[in-house]
């Protein structure tokens, strides 16, 4: 066969995409590409497995390899794809120092993000991880284990983590003092599983809130929640860089005014798309240096498509491409790839920007266009309200403290977007945003929206309610 | 002052009229006239106060008497409309017998709904409940109670029940034997109630099925879950009427085929609008029985509005005036009304049908149109998809079975309702649903959607973004 579908990345929208060819074309030749040993994991479900409270590291594969095998699909692991040449319709794929050229007849980007660690000083230190793959996951949770009792069989890899090198992080001496560099997403859910293996937890967040796509409400409670469960903020902090002690090992964090002595550093300060691979293809890229794609996910050469974290998508409240890394939109864009490519021509949606968080006890959501200033560049004039209501009846148990941001849009009263936390089902109320934006409701129409009431679940007015209710009043 | 706004019934939608109007028109005059002794107070919250859960009777009232006082409203407790004359602009009071003419400028009916016991020959036995009402629940808790120890003052009523009358239903022999009549929201709601109390729980069910407006696949998992609680089902067994032992105590359940001695029962057998004071007024009901309103909640008399339990309100999905006595409905058409006679036309919005129940450890949700009849009624072709699909990350504890069925539209693909059950998260997901219906989406639409993805919330495909992409497979 000569016109095989060629993905790169054995992940969420690469497997997504060549399984779901396979369903449609079972004729079809399917080759993937991964770099790594993993294919198909959940990226989310690292910290869990870092805290404990996912036992294995076998249990976040999505698919073991043998399963995607079955579907047909030749699952090529520890294959580089380098570069992309869009007029030969061929890409070269290096394994073992070897460099081969493979051809295709549809070709799809999905090589995902990684960890930018390049603003750190001494982010290559022992002792300094990112959580970025199953490796590095096994690796930093064997940093935690007491070594008299652990053994990297503990850790549940399989035969897919490399033993030797595992085990070279287990420590004589485990650590006690922790440093997050980042108070995002990554920093803040480490902070938890930090905390969990009874470590004195560092956050440094070089801006002055944790969570910014979260806003300050969200991030105010956040912050307090941290400091309640034992967890030291240093806001405002950029840490200039990481030092050792003499050795290779990390032994401090600088900051331009403080320093504190560490035993262990996790970086989680972003992630960047990978792209490397289509330098001189001539693959356009957008402003946000992610692949630019059209709305089935085309990019500007011809059979090549790319989708999921390395590619942008068009934003549901702006309509501009947005570069928005998260795990839904990219098992959906590449299905939707799957689609295109096996002959049925099928849209990718878009993002709205919906994500959550669990921060220990607090849960947070977000969802749309939040930032005041990102509104106005959208053509937009952005009014928010921030109320704090029950999660439910007032005289039921467990009613909890819930708080609902929204933004609109003074002009037409458009809702832009909206931000939640609170302790008793905060996060999936997003939903309830992120399916209003989709559908470019006003804040007048959420207000009338007939939501759940019963006093185990919700009050009268549901949170969401109560906000629209009062933001709409303003405009 | 000649013109006085008034209002009958003291509760959801007629104390959110009179709030509203007035904080907009401060000088207006209201009255309020209430037939009981309680205003403002939690329907919803009554199954939890005989439960327990609610210690106090006086925490289900949303607003006391002199708060409501204190708004500047006149607040008339036992105080009956008995008639509405809208051609002399005046409705006819009663008051311990004796009766009154109050001119109205604008009048608002808001007598919302009561407890139907009509087809159950013997609900009228001593030991038979209805939940209507909080004196009826203060009665139905004192009977559960132990007689040693406990006393009305226990009750937590305050000053607003008749204490001789309620002192009545403590009981020397406590009951061990309960019959629920009626497997609706209230039945399921009681049977979690009593069984609370460790009674032995019989709910009685004249359909296949309880719970008929949330479909088979929901019903078949509350009854399930039910049995394992051990409440005992008697379901497609019609109560022929409930006898007594000769005084004048409830005793026994008397079905077709077979009969239950029982100690107390409590009949949950729907609910339906007082419109008894409309007879001969002019106002229109509609098919329902409720009185039919226009969007800003006008009867077809002028200057007579209707809200809240006992009007109909226009459907989302069909258009049609529907009746669903709910609370949210009920506070968000008073507020209307009040704005809307405070000179500032404001529309009700429509109703999805939105509801959610909690049986013992599970979750239930419904909105729109679910029913096949129902929908062809109104011209749908309908199909539905069930699928259960996980509440978490299958590899993150607490992960629970969620089962969503949603309803479409063949022709047009559009969304006509949804159902969803499980014991994680379950019944705030329907505002997706509700959501989704108010903004008329396909399913296609629904599959796209942008929804909250994170391993301790949802899996990347939350449940209902399962159902959606498995029904739009089939439209």
């Amino acid at each position: 066969m000569s016109d095989p579908f060629v993905v790169v990345g054995g992940d969420a929208a690469g497997l997504s995409a060549a399984s779901k060819l396979k369903r449609e074309d079972p004729d079809r030749e399917v080759v993937v590409f991964e770099k790594g040993n993993w294919a198909s994991y959940a990226h989310c479900g690292m910290p869990y497995y870092v805290k404990g409270e996912v036992p294995v590291l076998t249990d976040l594969l999505s698919l073991p390899p043998d399963r995607i095998e079955e579907r047909g699909i030749d699952l090529r692991r520890g294959h580089e794809v380098v570069a992309v040449d869009p007029d030969e319709r061929v890409v070269s794929v290096e394994r073992d120092g070897e460099t081969v050229e493979q051809p295709y007849g549809d070709l799809l980007v999905a090589t995902g993000a990684r960890a930018a660690t390049e603003p750190v000083a001494g982010a290559d230190l022992d002792g300094v991880y990112t959580m970025h793959g199953l490796d590095s996951a096994a690796a930093l949770r064997a940093a935690l284990l007491d070594p008299e009792t652990a053994t990297v069989e503990d850790l549940g890899g399989g035969g897919f983590v490399d033993a030797d090198a595992v085990e070279s992080h287990l420590r004589a001496d485990p650590p006690e003092t922790v440093a997050v560099v980042g108070g995002g997403y990554v920093g803040v859910e480490m902070a938890e599983a930090f905390a969990a293996h009874d470590l004195d937890v560092h956050v440094f967040q070089r801006g002055d809130h944790l969570l910014g796509p979260f806003g300050e409400p969200v991030a105010e409670r956040v912050e307090a929640h941290l400091r309640e469960q034992g967890v030291t903020l240093h806001l405002g902090e950029a840490v200039v860089r990481l030092d050792s002690d003499g050795d290779d090992r990390v032994a401090e964090v600088v900051c331009p005014d403080s320093s504190l002595p560490v035993d262990l550093a996790l970086v989680g300060v972003g992630v960047r798309p990978n792209t490397d691979l289509l330098d001189g293809s001539g693959v356009e890229l957008g402003d946000s240096g992610a692949v630019a794609i059209d709305e089935f996910g085309r990019t500007n050469r011809e059979n090549v498509y790319a989708a999921g974290d390395c590619a942008e998508m068009p934003h549901v409240v702006t309509g501009e491409p947005a570069w928005v890394p998260l795990g839904l939109t990219a098992n959906r864009a590449g299905r939707a790839v799957g689609q295109t490519v096996a002959g049925d021509p099928t849209t990718l949606g878009g993002v709205a920007g919906t994500a959550v968080l669990k921060a220990f006890d607090l849960e947070c959501g977000r969802s749309g266009v939040t930032d005041h200033d990102e509104a106005r560049t959208y053509g937009f004039e952005p009014v928010s309200e921030t109320v704090t209501a029950g999660s439910r009846s007032g005289y039921y148990p467990g009613n909890a403290e819930t708080t609902v941001t929204l933004t609109a849009d003074r002009e037409t009263g458009r809702l832009l977007g909206g931000t939640i936390v609170g302790a008793d089902r905060a996060a999936i109320r997003i939903d309830t945003v992120a399916t209003a934006l989709e559908a470019g409701m006003t804040v007048a129409e959420v207000e009338r929206l007939d939501l759940a009431y019963a006093p185990p679940f919700s009050p009268v007015w549901d949170p969401v309610l109560v906000a629209a209710k009062v933001l709409n009043g303003r405009l």
